[in-house]
């Protein structure tokens, strides 16, 4: 397994901000394509693929996250994707259409399956989602998971649930046949999408520990175990402020923020990272979907005795409104009144709600604070109670 | 002076909730377009216009708050319309449309004259915005000011600045001539909306307790200076949290707040207002606008040394980017580095930023924080690196 000193691709439709050339103009030599072949801690060195021995006083560990296999029969036949970074997403389109692909089958249902699934659909393609779940996105749970489940049917995306892989084989009216617990699966690209870990068998080569979820352990300045390497990105875990535990959350703005805190640490500059409370989003045809906090289910699992509350609100004032649905749920501790988590589904607005209450449960705000919100109201962003109120205080009224 | 006790209107074209027939149902007896001659709160008695006299335990002052008006000679003629309540509305509305108004003139610029001159276009209406500061809506200046005068200006009003009303007298092509200090506007309706103040003569004449605002004095359980007496609306003050004065800020959902709260502590379940941190929104044109805490003045007014940002940024991921606009303007303290304020004007964006903002200043956030907010990332919705995040370090970067 090789690992790459950065990977920086040109191509006319993505967004790439300075070739190597440019990098080395401000001192910094981007080497592509150049594997890792090992690190000596002790000497502080780095050895490359190309037989070169670079010296370090810092090492940073970016190697980020690859993509989690089925461990199936057929997984390395071609026209079988993951999709993890740019170079699997400008491969997977380029077979698209070099294939004239028309029917595709996502294994895995999270929310790369989602947005996945609208972009093969506004290809025109067919699309079956299977997941071993009984539902798709499964974080946006009952009602919620109910309003994408209908988004995706009136997109005519088909989700097979509690639907296990065998195995991929060539197929007879297509390229490729997934066989299921469900029967047999024809497509002409498979896209697997059960999730990333952390690639961290460089740290592991050198005994940088890891933490409980089998990422890179790292402080709050975004140090290993090891004194002079650091660790950032999809590689490395981070702590969550609601649960008070180091998870495993591999997104891109968090791993912008720690590379952000990493280098100014290593510049001289202390910083600390204070952690994420779990916020998420993607769209869904025509629906935003955003979460924040825990789940029940992570509440639980945390201590706390979480109690929620799911409304139907509107993103609008009442006056206003043509009938778009917003889907709220918010979780929090029955004790402490205590914040705990939010979902929401919505036509508009989701994302705001969501964004407004990660800033609540960043500060550890209470659901009776929190029915009492000063928001900027007009009727056209919302009620002058907003479904943050609503949801809010209904459950304070349940503690 | 007349105070009404309840005003529920009932029109199809508006949301109204019950008749008084309904209210009877639930034992509540709304006594519409019935004046108060006079509290006694010795005796705890209400004097009607009807002759009744009501007896009280707990006397609730909810009398609004009523439109400023210019004082000029001619502001009484028919034509000139205040808009303070839904009754005011209705009428305008009846009026332009009975008149068939082609032309009108706003006297002020805030964000009611801002969301009328956007309804009285979409009538095909010529609309001419005066007021007496150098640009509308005043609370958002610099670049935003520019920004919203661009909008204003594309959408054909025109805005007069620093141009005082002298009088309104009959015209000559239309039914009304405001002169100005920028010469005559001809005009079939002019609308005073240059503020509104609460209307406090029943209390006065009580001997209520009123705030440096001039608005009734509450405490946190909305009850004035007299034991039994509670005040909610437009007609009391209210608690800033960031700049901790008692300010009036006469805005719907604030009052509705208010309400529950003094309704709550009636009621005999303890509740405290916990104030609120100056948000506010309105739509215009095609642009969101939106602000919470305090401006630059504010903030040195109330003692702290501010230290602004502003930044153009996206409301979406530049990649997404078809070149909208979102301004933000982020306002901190020097010293402690504890946001303080901040205002955003948008395509799309704006209210979700400020939003997210508030509830920071609600738990006094500082900017260094501010600028690590784990948002709810979505290329649809924003950047890695949010212009929240982008503004709060720059801030962060000068303190």
């Amino acid at each position: 397994m090789p690992y790459y000193i950065g990977d920086v691709i040109k191509d006319k439709q993505e967004l790439i901000v300075r070739t190597p050339e440019e990098f080395k103009k401000s001192g910094i030599d981007v080497m592509l394509r150049t594997a890792v072949d090992g690190v000596d801690p002790a000497k502080g060195t780095v050895s490359l693929s190309t037989g070169q021995v670079l010296p370090y006083d810092v090492l940073v560990l970016a190697t980020g996250a690859e993509a989690v296999w089925p461990g199936i029969r057929g997984q390395d036949l071609e026209g079988v994707f993951p999709l993890k970074n740019l170079t699997d997403g400008l491969r997977l389109k380029s077979f698209i259409e070099t294939a004239r692909c028309k029917k595709a089958v996502i294994i895995g249902g999270g929310f790369i399956a989602m947005e996945m699934s609208e972009a093969f659909r506004s290809r025109g393609m067919d699309v079956k989602v299977m997941d071993i779940l009984p539902a798709p996105a499964a974080r946006w749970s009952g009602e919620l998971g109910l309003f994408i489940l209908e988004e995706l049917r009136s997109n005519s995306v088909e989700f097979l649930p509690e639907t296990r892989p065998f195995s991929i084989e060539p197929g007879l009216q297509c390229r490729l046949r997934v066989k299921t617990s469900r029967g047999d699966l024809e497509a002409d690209v498979v896209l697997v999408a059960i999730g990333v870990r952390g690639t961290v068998g460089l740290a592991e080569s050198i005994g940088v520990k890891k933490g409980e979820t089998g990422a890179v352990q790292v402080n709050f300045s975004q140090k290993t175990s090891h004194d002079n390497i650091y660790a950032v990105g999809e590689c490395c875990e981070v702590f969550n402020r609601v649960s008070r535990r180091w998870i495993y959350a591999p997104l891109g703005d968090v791993a912008n923020k720690q590379g952000r805190i990493a280098g100014q640490n290593i510049g001289g500059t202390p910083g600390v990272f204070p952690g994420v409370v779990g916020s998420q989003s993607f769209k869904l045809f025509g629906l935003e979907v955003a979460t924040t906090g825990l789940t029940e289910a992570e509440a639980i699992k945390n201590g706390f005795a979480p109690v929620s509350e799911f409304i139907w609100g509107l993103p609008v004032a009442r006056q206003l409104s043509r009938g778009e649905k917003l889907g709220l749920k918010m979780i929090a501790d029955r004790s402490t009144g205590r914040l705990l988590g939010a979902q929401c589904v919505a036509v508009e607005g989701a994302v705001k709600r969501i964004d407004t209450l990660a800033v609540a449960l960043w500060n550890e705000m209470n659901v009776g604070e929190v029915g009492y919100l000063d928001l900027a109201y007009s009727p056209f962003y919302g009620g002058a109670w907003d479904p943050i109120h609503i949801a809010a205080q209904n459950i304070a009224r349940k503690l």
